[in-house]
């Protein structure tokens, strides 16, 4: 419980109406009741965040009608991100290695760390500052896992894996696994050992069951501030730049390099050795074959991908083929007409 | 092992031919020996189990000829499932909380329950009587989990998740996890604090390794008798109805709705705040854009999803483009030669 | 650390240079350092490596320029990955079964077996000689695990699977779970019981968190030498030849039959009862459609997948769509002028 004044000092905003007004919770603007705040992104959600039930809303400086006290923000969504982080505790977690945790002895455990319940820590691995670890995680030898981290339950790290500070990962996340390199021999396919790591930046988010593969002989890279969703798989020797956002269910192969604040939708395939120059834009199920380049700041959609305007522009006379086939009919009709009357 | 009319007594059918035809198990008609019996959904199987091994069939009334004794009942698929419940045993799983289970002391264990070795069930959180859960969940706090469901090994359950009655969630399954929102601010990526739920209906069946999020402020919801298969995604926010199917590597994006009796095949895409209305179908890998509205009933297919109908129709043209091609320059051609005459 | 004469022996290759050189370890071209053996599988890999700084080559014979010493073999990716296995140790696993496992006393367990910590095998289970379990794995009831296989943490195998020999199955991998088969009965779904079970052959690999159903009536089946990548879906029923390779986050429908030597390109959808024949490829995304064939050694791509030159040639007609209907609006003003002059 918060009054007004206070969250708005949190975020470094300003009040209209009353400041002393107290807040208990956040709401979405759908489910709002007396005593939460929501926020508003723009005039229509404000609109509707006013005929709420909310006792006061974050807005921007262009919204300001209405008999609701508001907190007046650059970034209204931000500055409610972190009214929810304050009004709404997270569970407390006990800053101890359970003493079912086999934490092997060449292990560093550093200060306020967590490490749950059937967890093992393998040799010369490293864990830093008040990181918490889930039960049933399975940390190899040689990892190193920054400080204030989170690992969630039954997550696997495989031997060698480096991770950065502040980096969340997911329940049934697998990192480190081999990469899928094989060598054809006669109808027959022999495994390329992979010898490879995977290095992970800091403020990195990795989503429920994701996979990342180590690299066969050098490293697969995430960069700091990327952000991946569930079900993501990425490959061997795949390098993602920073800030990136890579959504859903999306598969980036062998060797391909991602840059700086690309952004991937859902269920993306992009294939080996293509290079995404920073800022691009892949929209939901785009494929991006072997090779590919997509330049800087590009947004590209459809299999095989191509840029969005051409995609509308040839999709739309697609979806006209109909209208296309009659008017090629109507001028055979035309013609035969003519070669008639001149012949 | 049991007589014929014993099965048809079980699921209310009527035997044609010996009812004391001893049945020692089920098959498929492929594989059909002596002493199993098979079903038949029509007169193309039908003839397929005629001519089997299997002592016995599984008929609709419709299909009567031949010398082996039937069943003959309105649902001859559902009637032998029962059938196949019956003489295929399941392992019987000791109802006991296991040794090296750690149970909260303020959880609530029902009668019959059976926890697994390794498991972690966290403080508050309630198990229903009759409830399995496997080896190597991590459960964690506030969870209700109803009446005779089945949990299978290595499922992570996060705090605060809602289960109905007789609901089974398949190993690996991920239920509660952080939805995927984050508040751009200058080119990085803050993370928007997901402090919703999760609330799974009665009856329904989660796959192996699928992935269901928190809502960010509200509920992700899963309707009673929903069946989803493995390595689905539902984002957070996401409200499905009753009834529905949705078939294996399927993703459904923040805040869609899916109404009740919804089809959705493989490799589907729902992209956010899409509304998908009763008893719609998309066809595996359809991708539905942000924003779209699919009519009840409706059919849909590609990406961007459009009327199976229309899907059909303008991919025949498609495919016939060379033709078309073809008649333009022909086309041209002719007119050529008009021009020719004609000046 | 191994001469080159010892490398070039271990793959039965020729030595040209300086068969003494010193070799410690293993590089990719791009980071390769002194002291390190590179490989080269063309005349342009080749040249790159000459120029790298690595200190011999495996190549084939027909590239032999340069300074550095060579190992000239037939196969120069297959002889550098023995090789890598050589100089890159993997990490020594102590062969017992960790005093926290449970095997249940009615289990066979091999000779050199590694049981990892938390995990569990169930009565009438086997384990062959040599074979390494990771920590927190589910071995059910029945189950048979060849001889010298890995299975990595965190895996679950449901009860009666039964794994060949020198089979490696990734963390988080679940092997027998029910597969999706539900009977509709008056707008509800009933389950129908899943009692196969699933048949991996020798030499299989199967990636992070992959799902392979069980059988319903019958097996799944998995050949020998067939790879498979993570976040695949194998369905109840399908039946997988030898040596096939199947990339990631691709799914195969229930009832499906893939034959020998079949390539799946990474998220590939394939329906139910489709026949994929001997030697056939799909492009990455490609979907095929429900009982579809895909004659022997064709390459298909696209949704619905077709051959690839009938794509392509397709493809680029589509993206020509502009031109093509410029150029009938160009002959339907022709025309009217043509019209104007005869009328």
């Amino acid at each position: 419980m918060r009054t007004l004044a206070q969250l708005s000092a949190l975020v470094g905003g300003t009040v209209t109406g009353d400041a002393s007004t107290v807040i208990h919770g956040v709401a979405s603007i759908e489910n709002a009741v007396p005593g939460t705040i929501v926020f508003a992104d723009g005039e229509r959600s404000f609109s509707l965040a006013v005929a709420s039930a909310a006792s006061a809303i974050v807005a921007p400086a262009s919204c300001n009608s209405g008999p609701k006290p508001l907190v007046h923000v650059a970034n209204p969504k931000l500055a409610f991100a972190r009214m929810v982080a304050e009004l709404v505790p997270s569970r407390a977690v006990e800053r101890r290695v359970h003493e079912t945790a086999i934490v092997d002895e060449s292990a560093t455990i550093g200060t306020g760390v967590a490490i749950g319940a059937w967890s093992t820590v393998g040799p010369g691995s490293s864990v830093g500052d008040g990181t918490v670890i889930g039960s049933g995680c399975s940390i190899g030898a040689g990892v190193r896992i920054g400080p204030d981290g989170v690992v969630h339950p039954n997550v696997t790290i495989y031997d060698g894996v480096r991770i950065g500070n502040r980096v969340v990962v997911h329940a049934g996340a697998v990192i480190g696994a081999d990469g899928f390199g094989f060598v054809a021999d006669g109808g027959q396919f022999h495994k390329f050992p992979q010898v490879g790591d995977v290095r992970i930046g800091d403020d990195v988010e990795i989503g429920a069951n994701s996979t990342i593969d180590r690299g066969a002989l050098d490293s697969t890279v995430i960069g700091d501030g990327t952000k991946i969703d569930n079900l993501v798989q990425i490959a061997h020797n795949v390098r993602i730049g920073r800030n990136c956002v890579i959504a859903a269910q999306t598969g980036i192969s062998g060797s391909t390099t991602i840059e700086d604040g690309v952004m991937l939708g859902g269920q993306v395939g992009v294939a080996d050795h293509v290079r995404i120059e920073a800022g691009a834009v892949a929209g939901a199920q785009a494929g991006i074959p072997s090779g590919k380049i997509i330049r800087k700041g590009t947004m590209v959609w459809g299999t095989p991908a191509r840029p969005m305007s051409e995609f509308r522009k040839v999709f739309a006379l697609v979806q006209n083929l109909p209208s296309l086939k009659s008017r090629v009919g109507e001028l055979e009709r035309r013609l035969t007409e003519i070669d008639k009357k001149t012949s």
